[in-house]
């Protein structure tokens, strides 16, 4: 008698859920009773923490991009967005198409690795004005509005206005947003080559985080060494300092609550471009499942799995140790494993 | 007692409008009294006839655009949109943004090299859900779509729906049309390695042409070579065959009234996807000036000028030499010298 097939369902195809993947494949590989099926939004891995170098126009695209199904040969793979999640039932519901109902995935285990996106913390007017650095297409927009702001300052024969078109803020000191800094920084200097009515003093990069230090999580060393390098380069720091407001073109910073410093009042940095790299926050279909969560993340135990339903699992940005055993850890993808 | 200044103001920033700057730089490199100013909506000049490359993913989009300030180093550069052209009180008016006015160039020569835009001839849905191959994102968009209708094409039942995702309607038979239809059918079949339910005879990809044959005003050995290399590689050709609607599922055809055939009647291809590549129509910006026109292009002397506005020059696919001395030559870059 033929053994049952056991179905493995992988949701996400970031870096937790295509290692994952790719790991089972491997365990599995002369298993013919076990069938692996990967859902992803994109049918790529993108490899999100070289983003600011596309930015900066050092790789292009294509280098920081894997077809999924060159990584997961022996999976299935959907490219679809996901629905629904029914633990109970255990099955998933893709997105249909005006021609087409959404397919339903039925699984025996389930791996939950649908990572996080982008947290405004409900500021709704800097949501709409500024750039983030998640998806490939976020890289290129802000590389064409610096090229933009350049072509604008090169024949603007208005200082003030000069100046607020290159004036470049970065909320956030975490990995992503001192690395774009550090890229676009960079790619301004060497752009200038071109621009003749533009000098390295016209150009300010500014980075905004709201602890009193750059890089939390990271090395203390680390940390000093990238901050008065970042300095060296021209880079501004602004440590304990929170944006409250951005209406395209004025920034509206405060002091931190925590800040040490008496002053609490607004000040207003004139620019155009501001990239908020400040926070990350878990996405919708996990928010609204049944699953507990603490933060919006999915708790697990230390088996990553979520008690009370067994054989579904959580790993990545989207789940969260349960806290009698949890640790801090930076949020990046080395951990996911 | 110095001369005064004489300003030369060229407007378009394609292969034309580089050409000429460059030679003018090189012309009066050492005359300080000639000042050359061009007027770009982009800021690099994009190598057309390698788009279908880009679609194909065989090239990325940064090899094949140069930045303008490489290009013509001398030069004043501005990139902006084009409002207004005076030949009368000899200005140009650009694009102003909510900020600031549209600044206005004075000249005292100015050459025209604003290209052409496509030309629908009138068919509003297949404007509305066509493709083009006329910029880099219009490459980048076709590429896009292949892989999704790959990805959709794989997990589908239906054989119906499936053969509809995979094919590919081409209208044009000219040179970006077979260069576009080629490089399409090639990527197509290299992706089948990673598509497993997909096989090479579910592709259809279709070249439509209005005319008796392919590429016109090419050499006729090199059209009859170019036709059988493209059938032999799976490209269906439709010669004598116009479209006269596409509604994004559908592409409706029909013999055109120049055809030997008695049969008129229409003819339906299920297909999501449809490359227009079949005709050129000249901007906007030229439509609406006072120049007189033929089939939309300002029409110049043997010396490209524009009669009765003497220091007025059309240069490439926007000029049409005056009737009585024209020739026909097919439209591609090498003859805007």
């Amino acid at each position: 008698m033929m053994e049952p097939k056991k179905r493995i369902l992988i949701l996400g195809g970031g870096f937790a859920g295509v290692d994952c993947t790719k790991k089972l494949e491997k365990y599995f590989q002369n298993r013919d009773e076990i069938e692996i099926t990967l859902v992803s939004d994109d049918n790529f891995l993108l490899f999100t923490p070289m983003l600011p170098q596309v930015a900066s126009g050092i790789i292009t695209p294509r280098h920081i991009v894997v077809p999924l199904r060159t990584l997961c040969k022996k999976s299935r793979i959907y490219e679809s967005v996901i629905r629904d999640i029914d633990p109970v039932n255990k099955h998933v519901t893709l997105e249909g198409t005006p021609e087409k109902r959404g397919v339903r995935i039925h699984y025996d285990y389930l791996v939950i690795a649908l990572g996080s996106e982008t947290n405004f913390f409900g500021l709704q007017n800097v949501e709409k004005y500024s750039f983030t650095m998640k998806t490939l297409a976020d890289a290129l927009s802000l590389r064409n509005r610096l090229i933009d702001m350049l072509e604008q300052a090169e024949n603007e024969t208005r200082e003030e206005l000069k100046r607020r078109l290159l004036t470049f803020v970065i909320v956030g000191g975490g990995f992503a947003g001192v690395e774009t800094a550090g890229e676009i920084n960079d790619f301004l200097y060497d752009a200038l080559n071109y621009y003749h009515n533009i000098k390295r003093e016209d150009i300010n990069v500014i980075i905004i985080e709201a602890l009193s230090s750059i890089l939390p999580g990271f090395n203390k060393k680390l940390v000093e060494f990238a901050h008065s390098k970042l300095e060296k380069n021209g880079i501004k720091i602004l440590l304990d300092t929170i944006v409250s407001d951005f209406d395209g073109k004025n920034v509206i910073v405060k002091k931190s609550a925590k800040s040490t410093s008496t002053i609490k009042s607004k000040t207003i940095i004139p620019s155009y471009t501001l990239l908020w790299a400040a926070g990350v926050t878990p996405v919708e279909i996990i928010k609204k499942s049944v699953f507990k969560t603490m933060k919006g993340q999915v708790i697990v135990n230390e088996f990553l799995e979520i008690p009370n339903f067994l054989g579904v699992f959580a790993i990545g940005d989207c789940s969260r140790f349960d806290e009698s055993i949890n640790k801090s850890y930076p949020p990046t993808a080395q951990l996911a494993e």
